[in-house]
C-alpha cells in the first residue's frame, strides 16, 4: 500500500485527488500495488466531499506520519510549500509538485536535499501542464546532448494572441475574454508580462543543461505592447506573432535564455499552436528536433501529469532520479551576439527621409510601406543581431518596434 | 562496466555505433558507469573502421558471452532476428530493438519471454524513430486510460504526399525523388501500400490497450490511388491528404484499427506535419490531446531512441518492465459503425443524373462541381458511415472514390 498525501486542495489538487481516488484500480495495475490517499492538506473546510474525512490543516499530521511515501505539492507559490517540500523530503518522503514557481527558484536545492534523502522529487506538471515533456527530455532523449530548446509555454497569452491573430481582437478584449473564460486570472500580469513562460523556460534549461537557472537571469518581455497593427504586418510576412521561451546551449558552455513576443513563420510548427494549448521544441545533437505538444493547463491534464510522476516515485521506490542539476552561477546565462533577421517597425513624420535611410541600410529586405501612416515594416536580412540593432539605431523615426524572429 | 552487442551493421547499427562509441563520456554519466560495445554482429566485412576488431559472424559469441549484458538488434525483418533475440532473452539479456516487423508480428511473446526472464524488451526506435513516443505514452500518461492515437507514421509516404500537395508533383514522379533522396526503398512496396504505417500502429495499439494487435487485422490501405485532382479537390475543402493509421478503443473494449488516406482539416495539428517527419496524436482521458512530432527515420535520429533504450535497460538491470500487453484474439480488432464525415468523389457521362442524385441524397454537403469532366467532390455532412456508404452506393458514377476525413 502507497500512502499519499496531497497538499493543496484547489484546482489541480482537486484533480490529483479524483484521479488517485476515483481510478484506484488503474493505478494500482501501473504499480502492482493499492494507493491510498491518506490527507489533504488546506486550510479551507470541504464539507460535502465523499472523502472530506481525508483533510487536515496540519503540516505535521502529514510529516510526521511515517506511513506516508509520496507528497504531492499542489499548493503553489513559494511559501509554505517550500518550507513543507523540504521537510517532508527530509523525512524520507518522495514529492511530487506542479509549483513552477517553487522549482524555479529552488529546484537544484530540493534536488539535492531529495538526494540527500535517497527520494524523488518530480516535477513533470510544473512545465507544459499535462505534456509529458520532462521525462522524455530526461529518458528518451539521454543519448541526446540538447542543443536548444523554445516552445509557447503559456496558454493565456498564447490564447489572447490567437484571439488578436484569428478573430481581429485587440489585446484588452482579448484578455478580459481570457478571464470571462477562466483562462487569465484577475490580476494577469505573471501570466502576460512572461513571468509565467520563464519560470517554465527556467526549468527546461535547468534540466537541458544540468545546472540551474534563475528567473532573474532570463531576458523576459511579455506581450503588453502588441497591437493589431503588429499582428497585421506579421501576417504579411507570412508570419504569426508568439511568446517565445527559448534556451540555447553556446560553445562556451554558457547559455543564452529568453521570453519574448517574436514573430514565428508559418512554416514552423510553432506557428500552429492555438488557443491554450503549449508546445515545446527540442533540439538534440542526434535527434535533431522533436516537438511535444498538448494542453498546457487545466485541471485533469495537469493533474494527470502529477499522478504520472506518483506512479514513478512508487515504481522506484528508493531509485536515483534520473533528474539531476547542480546549482546556477552568475554570469552562466549571457547575452549572445548571434546572425539573426529581426522584425523592424518605423513610423516617421518625414516618410521620404526614413526611406531613404531604409533604403540605404536594408536594401532589399522585404517590407510593407504605408507612406500616408509614414509606415514601414520590415525583416532584415540574416545579419549578427549587433550589426542589425547599429543600422536600426541608425533610422530616424518616432516610434520603433523591433521582435525577433522564428523561421 | 555495461557490456553491450550490437547485431546489424546498417544504417541505423551503424548510428548505435558510432553513439556508443563515440559519446560513451555522456552515456556514461546518464548510468554511473561505463558503456562497453563488445561485439558488432554482421556477415558482412568491415576492415577500415576504428573499431573493426569488434566484429563477429557468429550469433554464438554473443549468447555464449554472460559478459554481454544488452543486445541490440537492429537488423530488421523477421528472420533471423526473432530466433536471436528470443535466444537472447533465454540467455538473461535485455533487447532493445528498431525492428518493428518483429515487434507488430511477435511483440507479446517476446515481452513474455522477457519478464520470464527478469530483463527488458524494449523497442522506443520501432516507431516514430527519433521521436520518444513509447515511454511517454507508457510512463507519462500512465494515469490515463488512452482512449485513441492517431497519426502519421511513415515518413516516406508523407514525403510523396507533400511533393504532390505543394509542388503539384503527380504520385510516380514524387515516388522517384523519394528514392533518388533516400527516403523509399528501391521496392517501396512496404512503405506506399501502407504495411510499415500498419506495423506501427499494431506497436502502438498494443501499447496503448494492452492486447497484441497483428498487422493482418488492419484494415490497410496505401497511397498508390491518390491522384493530383484528389489533392486539388482537398485543397478546396482546405484539407490536405495524409496516409492517417489509427486506433481507438470501443466501449465494448474491442478496438478498431486502420491506415488509410484521409483528408486532414488544415485546422488540425497533423495536417502540418510535412516532409519526412513523422507525428503521433495520442488522446488520453484525462490529458485530452497529446501530439509528439519529430524525425520519423533517419540514422542518428533512429540510433538516438536505441541508445536511450539501451540506457534505461541499463539504470533498470533487473527492474520489471512498464511495457506489458498480453497475446491478442480473433475477433479482437472489429469495424465499428460510427459517426463521420466522408470525402466523395464521383464522375459521370449523365452529369445532370448524377448531379440530381447528389441533391437528392447529400443536399447542402460542400461539393465542388466540375459539369464539363462531370465531376462531383464533396464532404458529407456527419452521419453513421453504414449510411453514408448506402447512399454513396446510389450514386450512378462510372468513377467513384471515397476517403475517410480528419477535422
Amino acid at each position: 500500500m502507497i500512502n499519499i498525501a496531497i497538499m493543496g486542495h484547489g484546482t489541480v489538487g482537486s484533480g490529483v485527488a479524483e484521479i488517485l481516488i476515483n481510478k484506484s484500480n488503474h493505478i494500482a495495475k501501473s504499480i502492482n500495488d493499492d494507493v491510498n490517499v491518506k490527507y489533504i492538506l488546506d486550510l479551507r473546510d470541504f464539507n460535502d466531499l465523499t472523502y472530506s474525512e481525508k483533510f487536515t490543516k496540519e503540516f505535521s499530521d502529514i510529516v510526521n506520519d511515517s506511513e506516508v511515501d509520496i507528497v504531492v505539492e499542489v499548493m503553489g507559490g513559494i511559501n509554505p510549500a517550500y518550507n513543507f517540500v523540504k521537510s517532508s523530503l527530509a523525512a524520507g518522503k518522495s514529492v511530487v509538485t506542479s509549483n513552477k514557481e517553487l522549482v524555479a527558484a529552488k529546484g537544484a536545492e530540493l534536488l539535492k536535499i531529495a538526494k540527500e534523502n535517497n527520494v524523488h522529487f518530480m516535477f513533470e506538471a510544473s512545465v507544459g501542464g499535462g505534456i509529458p515533456i520532462i521525462r522524455p527530455m530526461a529518458r528518451c532523449l539521454a543519448a541526446n546532448e540538447i542543443l536548444e530548446v523554445k516552445g509557447i509555454l503559456n496558454g493565456t497569452t498564447n490564447y489572447i494572441l490567437n484571439k488578436m491573430i484569428v478573430d481581429n481582437m485587440d489585446f484588452n478584449t482579448a484578455l478580459k475574454l481570457a478571464q470571462d473564460n477562466g483562462f487569465a486570472e484577475k490580476n494577469p500580469a505573471s501570466d502576460i508580462e512572461g513571468h509565467d513562460a520563464c519560470r517554465k523556460i527556467c526549468i527546461l534549461a535547468s534540466l537541458a543543461f544540468g545546472k540551474h537557472v534563475y528567473p532573474q537571469q532570463v531576458i523576459t518581455e511579455g506581450i503588453t505592447e502588441i497591437s493589431l497593427d503588429d499582428v497585421d504586418y506579421a501576417d504579411s510576412f507570412n508570419c504569426v506573432i508568439k511568446l517565445i521561451a527559448s534556451t540555447k546551449k553556446l560553445p562556451s558552455g554558457k547559455i543564452t535564455a529568453s521570453v519574448r513576443p517574436t514573430l514565428v513563420s508559418r512554416e514552423c510548427m510553432l506557428s500552429n499552436v492555438d488557443g491554450v494549448f503549449n508546445a515545446v521544441m527540442i533540439t538534440g545533437d542526434s535527434v535533431g528536433e522533436v516537438l511535444f505538444y498538448g494542453p498546457g493547463a487545466g485541471k485533469l491534464p495537469t493533474a494527470s501529469a502529477v499522478v504520472a510522476d506518483v506512479i514513478d516515485c512508487a515504481n522506484h521506490k528508493s531509485f536515483p532520479s534520473y533528474i539531476k542539476w547542480c546549482d546556477g552561477e552568475d554570469g552562466y546565462v549571457i547575452s549572445h551576439d548571434e546572425k539573426t533577421k529581426l522584425y523592424v517597425y518605423a513610423k516617421s513624420s518625414n516618410f521620404a527621409a526614413l526611406n531613404d535611410q531604409f533604403n540605404d541600410l536594408f536594401g532589399d529586405a522585404p517590407c510593407i510601406k504605408n507612406e500616408i501612416n509614414g509606415e514601414i515594416a520590415f525583416i532584415t536580412n540574416e545579419e549578427l543581431e549587433s550589426v542589425l540593432q547599429k543600422k536600426i539605431n541608425k533610422l530616424s523615426a518616432e516610434t520603433k518596434k523591433v521582435m525577433h524572429t522564428l523561421f
